[in-house]
């Protein structure tokens, strides 16, 4: 018993885009010990679709569709598969009410040819789509096959994978193995450094342990294989706890923790407000706080001043200062973290001011030079250079810069 | 005649790495006009590996495989395709010198298991890895079947691809025509109803035209089989000026224009300046505003008022409006506009606040609820409603308010 993943659309084909609705499905079917061994991608093509479904079909049971559901002449998935096997497509009520709702949710008129997206083959079960307008289906057109289809859209496919497709597979007896895992999170450490320290727990048999590195971070996952959650964590747990020791500080939390959430939970639990002030990443800092839900709890807000007029003007940095140290200074980042911290009445003000290229660089202050500015509770303000280096790309500098603040509060809060 | 992508490695059928190969040589071969119909992804395994093998040569004439190329006992693509064919592996010498002398460059031994990468079908030409260890194969394994391998490193394929294998191609007569291809960028109109104004131009033979949809826009792509960049400028640029009359305004721009470079361009042609308040989306406009390198020409700055408290205090919003209408109406989100217009000095003030999610609607204001406000010149203040829809996560909400933003800035640049 295995599945293929069969990935419809031409722009695949043109390589438009990369792939990735077939690196989902294959980390979970992995996830839910569901053996796979072939994946095929095939354009918007009637004949072709039927040739890849009859080679499908001779040598595997559960057929993933992704791809060609959409309202356009060129999406034909579903009618296609339903031809294969000689099914007639009926036009299902419940969809026509569910997409008619969605336009009207966003102030548009369901186009007729949206009713295309309504039809699936007879005997087909809906497999529903939460977000877009095009639904899947849960079909076995025959026994010993059965046949998922879903939408191109990842974010769509995504959810419907997990909603409805895990709850259909593991109920067929899919996933009485799991493989559960739990990525502990590093910043301020490199991956060959951090692999040394922990490397008498790279070749434990289960749990495993594997270091990736990625986005300026470092994750160790620690992956078991067990019957049920609870079994996992008892192998998950003691490991977790001795790596955790082992990263001390750089460690900064696990699995959906990200910087911002970390140091939000710790604003909060402490009772403390956190303003921003930001020059080169115009905004990026107040949004990866914003990312959270619920961040209106310690995050007022800030200000982005981009121009050197607003540094001034709203945030009462020294012209003087600026003329003498320049916008990318120690002196102004710390000018910066104390006016809008003033101004903003909170407990923190955290600032960013640097070159995120690619102009604008130049031997003394090259690309990459940012400085942080961190004010905290009375008179207390310190600074902290980064130099990321001039070979990244301006949206990685920008990135890497809003890391950096937030670590930098994250570990000041810790050390008290 | 036509081509097959066969990517070999149980790591793409793991889920652990993008099939970024497929992507690449998709696009290669797109441009010589080499007609390619179906990529295949396969684990390590000589039985499946040859199951492809007789699928693919039973429909395409050129194979081209990536991956399974290296030293260890789990690379078997190029035995198992001598395997297939039924023709012995031989030693050949030009690669055993080579990969030695690579190990001598970099101060290390040839290891005995890197033998096992000289060993190339008898008959077969080699297809030499200028940085790496492990060469490819150009194979005729009968007439009219051409196999080509490449390892699975992408950095090593490029470039064998590009000095060895185009070269091949085009003496094989390819490449005489190359697919040229332009997007055009549709904000505020959705893909069935773009499709059906358009739809006289879907079935196209040369230039072609495609929509796609993601991200809440819409592109059109236009598709051009020429012989050379001026042939297809001449294909190309009638239909697009037709797709852009039809489209209207709602066409923002083309391939690598972003609604914040549209709305820049605007900005700097017409000597105006632009500042942005922001509550819903946190600093999430400014910083697609900066993402652009050289927006300190127009962009001044803003102020992220997430809390209320920052609304009055640092953007002069009315607190009784606060109480009476709420933070989230279009009075609040005009005052903010013109606040921060003010308080700025700039030509323009843009405003956002809304409600992201999960959490904070009501039926009276729903989750997706926005309101957009726009500052211009003299008093003039305008405000937008947008629903977004309470389908949508939190980051796609915010996401879709920062672009609806710039799209009310863009429509009232070109309006004038």
């Amino acid at each position: 018993m295995s599945a293929e993943i069969i990935c419809v659309g031409t722009e695949l084909l043109l390589g438009d885009i990369l792939n990735s609705n077939a690196k989902f499905l294959a980390q979970q079917l992995a996830q839910l010990g569901i053996p796979h061994y072939y994946q095929t991608v095939v354009g918007d093509n009637p004949e072709r679709i039927k040739q890849v479904i009859e080679i499908a079909a001779s040598r595997v049971q559960i057929l993933i569709f992704t791809g060609g559901l959409g309202p356009t002449p060129d999406d034909l998935t579903c009618e296609t598969i339903a031809d294969f096997f000689g099914v007639p497509l009926v036009e299902n009520a419940a969809i026509i009410e569910d997409i008619s709702e969605k336009f009207t949710q966003r102030g548009r008129v369901m186009s007729p040819s949206n009713r295309k997206q309504a039809l699936i083959p007879q005997g087909a079960e809906i497999l529903p789509n939460p977000t877009g307008t095009a639904p899947g289906i849960i079909w076995q057109p025959r026994p010993g096959l059965t046949i998922l289809t879903f939408p191109g859209v990842p974010s769509e496919m995504h959810r419907m994978w997990s909603e409805t497709a895990v709850p259909f597979l593991k109920s067929q007896g899919w996933g009485k193995e799991i493989i559960y895992s739990r990525s502990l999170k590093f910043w301020g450490i490199g991956e060959s450094i951090l692999a040394e320290k922990v490397s008498a727990y790279l070749n434990l048999p289960n749990p495993t342990v594997a270091p990736y590195a990625g986005n300026g971070e470092v994750r160790l996952r620690i992956s078991a294989k067990a019957s049920d959650s609870t079994a996992s964590a008892d192998l998950i747990s003691p490991i977790e706890k001795q790596l955790r020791e082992i990263g001390g500080l750089d460690c900064y939390g696990a699995d959906d923790d990200t910087l911002a959430s970390v140091v939000g939970d710790l604003l909060r639990s402490s009772g403390e407000t956190l303003s921003v002030a930001e020059s080169c990443t115009g905004g990026g800092l107040g949004q990866m706080l914003t990312e959270i839900s619920g961040s209106s709890d310690y995050f007022l807000g800030g200000v982005i001043s981009y121009d050197n007029s607003v540094k001034v003007g709203l945030l009462g940095v020294n012209p003087e200062d600026l003329d003498k140290f320049g916008a990318v200074s120690a002196t102004v980042a710390e000018q910066m973290a104390v006016g809008v911290k003033g101004r903003l009445f909170t407990t923190w003000g955290l600032s960013i001011t640097g070159i995120a290229g690619p102009t604008g660089g130049n031997v003394a202050k090259p690309v990459g030079l940012v400085y942080i500015g961190l004010a905290g509770s009375g008179d207390e303000v310190k600074s902290y250079e980064c130099r990321f280096g001039a070979m990244w790309h301006r949206s990685f500098i920008r990135y890497m810069s809003a890391c950096q603040a937030l670590d930098n509060l994250r570990r000041s809060l810790l050390k008290r």
